[in-house]
């Protein structure tokens, strides 16, 4: 056997670091490489015993410790930083190289990037991973791009450190070149409209019922055994269970009110805007924080008035009952929207991507791991075309037998004044999309009036506008 | 005086001729010219009595027939056709030339041009004009950017060719390079959210009232001479009250009901993603449409069930007085949102724009003029550094008035089954701004919790992390 190292990263921030670890400590001979010294030698002061690393002190080094066909691992900042590390990389490599990019790269640079690489001969693998610190280190879900031929030299190492449930790794081919990244973007605005839904919940609790935050960290830890169980609210209890050491208060109300984000929401509904995808969900959610951190806007409206009376809450834990029944039910649109636009991502991309499989690696690792993942899962085994969950058998029942308390609690909410976008952003959709007829059809009309944008009958086939300044005739258009 | 015509006209489809007409009638000279010959000939020989037109074969007789500074307007497709246009025509024009960008391009390609024309020493003004075909003719709202040295070039035309509402034109200069088309694109935005909102108070007494199109009509045009009174509510009334000749039903109803886009609205939301501007009446507007332009999604979804019973509307008027009041405080958080992304814009981009000047200039000629506009501009004339439109004293007793009654007609058509994106959104929005504490903070404390992303804290200056899977210290990041 060779002394040269069987994989290669770059970039040893704390989540480089820890895949770092988890491939050492999987077996991998792992070659170690960050911009400044200290935290190579850092890393294998400390974990050293872990596993095999190689410490080197450049990219070439790193480059040239490496058993070929050579596979280093960028984890960077995404933007700017990954292509400059990209651009000093490529020219050490040779044909058949594998360079994966695990950071959370725009899916649309991806793309770019492994256009780019494959005309030098070099696999270049935009990869998803999620799981946050704890994630890379004792197995996240990892959502690879790029070539099959590239997923071929990665799938055993990418299997060996992947989040496992019952036996299946949390790892699948996702689609050719920016496929990995962009399912890990719309995971992202999942996970941000789940936790929105969460949030809501929580403050629901608190101002209709008025419940204190340990109180309602015991009905997320009931919750927790049902069907709601997973990652997101098991945390949600801790979060809301935990009591500052600073004021003896709960920790959730010396927590400044005002939500941040990175950018993969923003992306998430941008990208879903030019594919006409609506995840009205995820919108709502990435709206939330920002208006959430808008103190002036705030402030200057914190006087407007709210209702002239509270509803009287007769039954609380009935309306606990509704809470639960919405926040499943709205969660299920949330994830509904959210696989119709991997779907529509897929088709305008050409990726042909499975939908299942996607719910599959997301069943653990990442950070909406949740059981309902293999109720996902199933929908799409029994039927691979499926045109929407809400669709499926199962969900279609949950939904149905929901929906009463769902409008309940949006009801309730909005005569307590207590907002809930993101709750009733998701009736708002249920609604929409089953009626048998929408204003759609004024909306036409209008546009027919005031822009000559002509319309659809649904009796005729053809384009039709009417002469409305005229005699109101109507002609083929 | 020479024979040189005053003013060129570039792309004579209904909206270049229509301004080339209008141009005409208010004492200009003319040169027109489009791609195709004859609709050249057609505009001269069908209009050419409405005033004095210089037909021309090509873009370079265009220009060669022009008073010097030349100043040209380009109405051609946005995008691809625009630069070619212009690549066309730059080398053909000299020092201090004005371009005039009349079309619905991208405000980003707006400053891109400006840019490399200003290089040549080119005025590039990317102009917003609004009022459809009729506007063209008869007024539009007139909304140009680029130089105030350009803008000094095309004020009288511009005055003279405008709308004009109680002896005030509407026209302004709005602010530097792309600053015209992005006022145009939020103004369409905003359109979009008012139509939605329009097109859900319809669906509201169709479907909770049992009202047949021309009683809704009728409702309509009593909406129209009080605060609502509008272009939108008035076409409304039009549209609804028109009976299908081939049918003899009533026309909305043969409409096909799936809504159109173009993509103003979507870039408005995409954009606004990119300030962190919360336009969420507006995103709610353009995937309602996207929902309903799907039909696969809703066969799929159409047997889901609805409300297992409908609530009892006791008083008929009364639940339409809430309904006008719901569409008035919705109107008014739609429109608050789209001025507080003109601000954020201006902020970003460097414009300076003037509110209030908006709002004069919205009053006449476009699509969403309305005396609301001048409730608008009174505001801002008032305060002209107000932080939100909900903060001024009238919108503000109007709101606190409407409260009641938008909660119970959004209650109402949760129980019922009708959707109402818009309305309920512009409430939930409304909640948000002026709670105290928002459930942000939790959202703060799940994403310490996973992903390490540190909080404020209410009480402390300073950035936090809580050590959660160890011994749950705080200390700073």
């Amino acid at each position: 056997m060779s002394d040269k190292a069987d994989i290669g990263v770059t970039g040893l921030a704390v989540m480089g670091r820890n895949l770092a670890r988890n491939l050492a400590r999987n077996g991998q001979r792992v070659a170690v490489h960050n911009r400044h010294r200290e935290r190579t030698d850092d890393l294998v002061e400390r974990f050293g015993g872990e596993g095999e690393f190689v410490a080197t002190g450049s990219l070439r080094e790193l480059v040239e410790s490496l058993e070929r066909p050579r596979r280093v691992v960028i984890m960077v900042k995404a933007g700017p930083a990954t292509d400059a590390v990209i651009d000093e990389l490529v020219p050490m490599l040779d044909t058949g190289d594998v360079l994966v990019d695990a950071g959370n790269a725009n899916f649309t640079d991806t793309r770019r990037r492994e256009a780019a690489l494959a005309e030098r001969g070099v696999h270049f693998v935009g990869t998803g991973v999620s799981g946050g610190e704890e994630g890379a280190l004792h197995g996240p879900s990892i959502m690879p791009g790029g070539s099959a031929a590239a997923y071929r030299e990665l799938e055993p190492v990418l299997r060996s450190i992947a989040a496992n449930v019952d036996g299946t790794p949390c790892v699948t081919h996702v689609g050719a070149d920016g496929a990995g990244h962009f399912v890990k973007m719309v995971h992202n605005g999942i996970e941000y409209a789940d936790m929105q839904l969460i949030a809501e919940t929580y403050d629901l609790l608190r101002k209709v019922l008025g419940r204190e935050p340990d109180e309602i960290a015991e009905t997320f830890r009931g919750f927790n055994t049902g069907r709601l169980n997973s990652y997101l609210i098991e945390i949600t209890a801790e979060v809301l269970g935990h009591v500052d050491a600073r004021t003896s208060r709960p920790f959730v109300d010396v927590v400044l009110d005002q939500a941040e984000q990175k950018g993969t929401g923003r992306w998430t509904v941008q990208n879903a805007l030019e594919l006409a995808s609506p995840v009205t969900g995820i919108a709502e959610a990435v709206f939330a924080r920002s208006i959430s951190g808008q103190p002036g806007l705030r402030e200057a409206a914190a006087d407007l008035p709210g209702p002239s009376e509270q509803p009287r809450i007769e039954d609380p834990e009935g309306f606990v009952a509704d809470v639960e029944r919405a926040l499943y039910a709205s969660k299920i649109v949330a994830y509904a929207q959210g696989f119709d636009q991997i779907q529509a991502g897929s088709a305008t991309y050409g990726w042909n991507i499975d939908l299942g499989a996607v719910a599959t690696i997301w069943r653990g690792g990442c950070i909406i791991r949740a059981e309902f993942l293999d109720r996902i899962r199933a929908a799409y085994d029994q039927n691979p075309g499926l045109a929407s969950l809400l669709a499926d058998e199962d969900f279609r029942a949950a939904l149905g037998e929901a929906q009463d308390s769902w409008r309940r609690v949006v009801a309730t909410a909005t005569a307590s004044g207590v907002p809930v976008p993101g709750i009733s952003t998701a009736l708002a959709y249920y609604d929409t999309v089953r009626a048998r007829r929408l204003p759609a059809a004024l909306i036409q009309g209008q546009r027919d009036y005031f822009g000559a944008h002509t319309y659809r009958r649904t009796d005729v086939e053809g384009i039709f506008h009417t002469e409305w300044a005229a005699d109101r005739s109507e002609h083929e258009a």
